[in-house]
């Protein structure tokens, strides 16, 4: 992946360094789950590995197991093994593994930082509390707010091209499962597809084979229908009924590249109740009303001010039903980081690549949701979201 | 999933908090990636939540987005949602998001502990430090190695019922790989299957489509083959070449019942080196030879040194290259989890499942793995894998 590299981010980690005179950075986690560990390295590993920032280099300690990988996809100044610093002889004396796994990163930080009698080394909040405490015996461990995030909110073109690709491919998948909403029958009430009942979990099915066939991971594709809907991330299961609203939000992952895509649609094969009717016309003016005002500088709090003020408009109050959960956040390799569109939203920036997702939920009625994908520009927004949002999807003859 | 239940666990957590005089146990994570959360709670979230687990009850913290959900799905004794301690009002108020959830959290703490006087929270060892900070301002947080993972080793017929049937779907989808392999064509260097070019990416499709098909999710599939399979992780890329080995490590988990199972064959189409073949020898022996071992009570660590000794008798001398990771793993909600078959290894339990997978990896030659996935029993271990170990894959004609 030549087009995606940790460098810039680096540089924001030195400048980090500088400015909040510290010496290090660390890191320890499974690149599979440590988004910035994967942006930094472009290595992806699903144990859990050390990543040390100074302003003269960068490494990574990892068991022999990974050096040869290492070696050749780390994108770090060097790759140090947990056999240099004998972990297999400690553990073969008798030492536990934790504690010789200690003594090894213990080792590693007196070789690489200690001739500039280092003491102040900066991890993320939520670097793990066990090896903080016990790093501390030499050193001072500062939990920060990762850096990283906001460097990673502002997305390159090659990242939104990425995220683009995914989105399309969202989109296309939801294409397929449309079509076979259409192609349903209706009897009593149930939907029927080739003669087989209609299930959240045959859509599901449709969905995610069709976008792991172009190569993305969905880890919890929603179909939600019915009162099911009115949970948010309630992925759905059984059969779908005619009339009542289903909820369809997906978000795949790249199983290469790593980059997301997410947008929801909600339908209603049949004739839609009027109070979800209803529902729906406030959440799309609630969601127009929202993108118009994106643009740099607007705060991720405005706008979710915009779509609660417009939702009150519609008669929608906002408590345990109603409107119950944020307006957006931002999309990239993770699915939810930075910017939040939500009480606590921060000023947007161009680069940001955002869901709109204003929703309505009642228990005895179901769920609406209509989300899109926006990249901030520097006058406004672009949407990467180009599907339909008809509520209503009628039967193909 | 009314078979699988997190009672046993539960009141694992008590006898340890009795045990160790602590006075609650708590975990902050998402449950997609913490099994130890999902097993105590049934309720799968992938944004962090917070788990109470007091000798009285436990409980879990989500948002309101969550909190219908987690109603109806977490096997907790109490639901509380952050509005319960005004988390909007507070960011309303201009408090940081960070800042007003420590606030939530000290609050509840106070409410379900305080008139005990409790000061002592055990964490497990990644316990994120920020939070584990502010909470030591007013209480003890002593990380702990997680008493769960332990209770987690000893898998219960259901659980093992549930492995085993993802490890036979694993080889049903290695017996379509294996047949591409078969169908295919030698044309110089390159094998050919329906005229095209065979590659790591298309047999990797193959599997993995096919176990999606039938509800199981795949991180990462390995199909790799020449010297890529000389690094264990390196999941393959490519065209395979006839006459070379193809290592093909299949993990997955069901999305649903979120169990994995594990195992892995090499295969060369065509001729094999004598070098290969030998290595695949010794592999086979040390294997099965690992295999005769096991019963409760033998460490891991024996059973590795079995395997390092008979590779050693084979004349494959163990360095930075030849057999470079351990013997074996746990596999259950993780993919790697206790008991451990290496140096560190403890005492061996029946209701163990654990992957017996040694290997030799040469840079110039490549990589020849065995992996077959075990229940430790009370006189010895089921093999939960039927699959052949042939080396040499003939054409089908």
């Amino acid at each position: 992946m030549p087009l995606v590299r940790g460098d810039g981010l680096k540089q924001a980690l030195t400048d980090f360094l500088m400015e909040e005179s510290m010496d290090a950075y660390m890191i320890h986690a499974g690149s599979t789950t440590d988004s910035d560990l994967y942006y930094l390295t472009r290595f992806l590993a699903h144990d859990p590995l050390l990543y040390l920032h100074t302003v003269e280099k960068d490494l990574v300690l990892v068991s022999t197991l990974e050096a040869g990988r290492a070696q050749k996809q780390a994108d770090v100044d060097e790759i140090v093994t947990t056999e240099r610093y004998n972990l297999s002889e400690r553990i073969k004396r008798g030492v536990p593994v934790a504690e010789a796994y200690v003594e090894v990163i213990k080792e590693l930080l007196h070789d690489t930082l200690n001739r500039k009698s280092v003491v102040k080394i900066a991890v993320p909040q939520n670097f793990e509390v066990y090896l903080a405490d016990r790093l501390r015996e030499d050193r001072e461990i500062i939990p920060t707010i990762s850096p990283l995030k906001a460097a990673r909110a502002r997305k390159r073109r090659d990242e939104i091209a990425l995220i683009r690709d995914a989105e399309r491919n969202a989109e296309q998948a939801l294409g397929l499962a449309e079509e076979t909403l259409k192609q349903s029958t209706v009897r009593g009430s149930r939907l029927y597809f080739n003669d087989e009942i209609l299930t959240s979990e045959k859509l599901r099915s449709i969905i995610d084979m069709n976008l792991l066939s172009k190569g993305y991971e969905t880890e919890a594709t929603i179909v939600a229908g019915g009162t099911q809907s009115a949970e948010p991330h309630n992925i759905g299961s059984g059969p779908l009924e005619p009339d009542k609203p289903i909820v369809i939000d997906i978000f795949p992952r790249h199983k290469t590249n790593r980059y997301h895509a997410d947008f929801t649609r909600t339908f209603v094969r049949g004739r839609p109740d009027p109070e979800v009717r209803e529902m729906h016309n406030a959440v799309l003016d609630a969601q127009e009303k929202a993108i118009e005002t994106i643009r740099p500088g607007i705060t991720g709090s405005e706008v979710h001010e915009t779509v609660t003020r417009v939702l009150e408009a519609h008669g929608y109050e906002s408590g345990d039903e109603g409107f119950i959960h944020s307006t957006g956040h931002g999309v990239g390799l993770d699915i939810h980081e930075p910017p939040s569109l939500s009480e606590s939203g921060e000023p947007l920036d161009s680069g940001n690549v955002i869901t709109i997702e204003p929703g309505l939920y009642y228990q005895k009625i179901g769920g609406v949701r209509i989300e899109d994908l926006v990249v901030v520009t520097e006058n406004g927004c672009r949407n990467l979201t180009t599907y339909h949002k008809e509520l209503k999807i009628e039967e193909r003859r």
